[in-house]
C-alpha cells in the first residue's frame, strides 16, 4: 500500500498578497506565469546582481544568526508596478547597494508561514529588518501609517537611513 | 520602547545534515561559505540551467497544486561530494533534463521545517516527489534501505524511471 503523509495544512495557506499603494489593484492572488523567464533565473531577481542573496527564510535566519549580520527581507511581486519601481531605485542606488553588503539579504515573491513577517499585513513591496538574535525590528518603518513597511521610490533615502539604523542599533543594543 | 516580536522557535531548529553514503563524513553542520560565489547566483544551482526552478517550498507547493504537476525536491549540499556527483549526472542526462520539464522543481541546501520531507531522516543527496494533492510520495524510493531517498550517480536510470513513475501514478490515481 502506498504510504501517504500529508504535508502540513499550513501549506495550503497560500498568501493572498496585495500590492501596496496601488489603489486600483487592491487584493489579488499571486499569479503564476506561464512564459519562461530569461535563463538562468537569479536569486537577486533584479534587486542587485552583485550582492549575495539567500534562497530561503530558513537559510537567511541561519546565516544572520551565525554571521551576526542583520537580515533584510524584501517582499515583492513581478506583476506589481510599485515593487518594480522600488526595485529599480534600489538596484540603481549605489550607496544602498554598498550598504546592503553588510546585511544577509532575502527577496521573496511568496510569503512565508511566519506571521512575524507581516506585523501589519501581507502586502508588497514590504521591507523588514531582523537582527541576528532573530528579533523582527518592527520599529524600523517607512512613512505610511497604514502600511508601515512599504516604501516608494521617492522614499529611497529613508530606506537607506533605515538600513543604517538597523546596523547601528544592532551594535549598541546587542 | 522597541517592539520586539520573536520569530518562532522552529527557526532555531537549524538542520544538522549528513551527507549520504559518505562513511568518512558522517554528521556535519551546514557550513557557511565566506567566499563570494560566481555571480549572479542561480536558482538551478547547477542542476539544470535551462529548467525553471522555484525558490522556496511554499512557492513550489503553490505551483504544483495549481499547475497539477508533481513536485520534485532535491536536497543537496555544495560541500558534499555525493551531492556534487549526482548533480553532474543529473545535469548531463538529457532524458532527465527533458522529463524534468514536466515537474515543478526545487533544489534546497537548507532543510525546511516540514518533517514530511524527511521520512527517514535528513541527509543529502535526497530526492522526494510530491503529487499535486500535496501528498509526499514516500513510496518512490532509491536502492538504499537505510536512506530510501538517496541516489548515487550510478542510480541515474533508477531516478529517471522514478520520475516516470511519479508522472504515471499521478495520472492513474488522481
Amino acid at each position: 500500500a502506498m504510504e501517504k503523509s500529508y504535508t502540513s495544512m499550513f501549506l495550503l495557506l497560500v498568501a493572498i498578497i496585495s500590492c501596496a499603494l496601488a489603489k486600483d489593484v487592491g487584493k489579488k492572488e499571486a499569479k503564476e506565469t506561464t512564459a519562461k523567464p530569461k535563463l538562468p533565473q537569479t536569486l537577486s531577481r533584479g534587486w542587485g546582481d552583485q550582492l549575495i542573496w539567500t534562497q530561503t527564510y530558513e537559510e537567511a535566519l541561519f546565516r544572520s544568526k551565525h554571521s551576526n549580520k542583520p537580515l533584510m527581507i524584501i517582499h515583492h511581486l513581478d506583476e506589481c508596478p510599485h515593487s518594480q519601481a522600488l526595485k529599480k531605485a534600489f538596484a540603481e542606488h549605489k550607496d544602498i547597494q554598498k550598504l546592503a553588503e553588510k546585511f544577509i539579504l532575502l527577496n521573496l515573491v511568496y510569503e512565508t508561514t511566519d506571521k512575524n513577517l507581516s506585523p501589519d499585513g501581507q502586502y508588497v513591496p514590504r521591507i523588514l529588518f531582523i537582527d541576528p538574535s532573530l528579533t523582527v525590528r518592527a520599529d524600523i518603518t517607512g512613512r505610511y501609517s497604514n502600511r508601515l513597511y512599504a516604501y516608494e521610490p521617492s522614499d529611497i533615502s529613508l530606506l537607506y537611513s533605515n538600513m543604517q539604523k538597523a546596523l547601528k542599533l544592532m551594535k549598541t543594543e546587542l
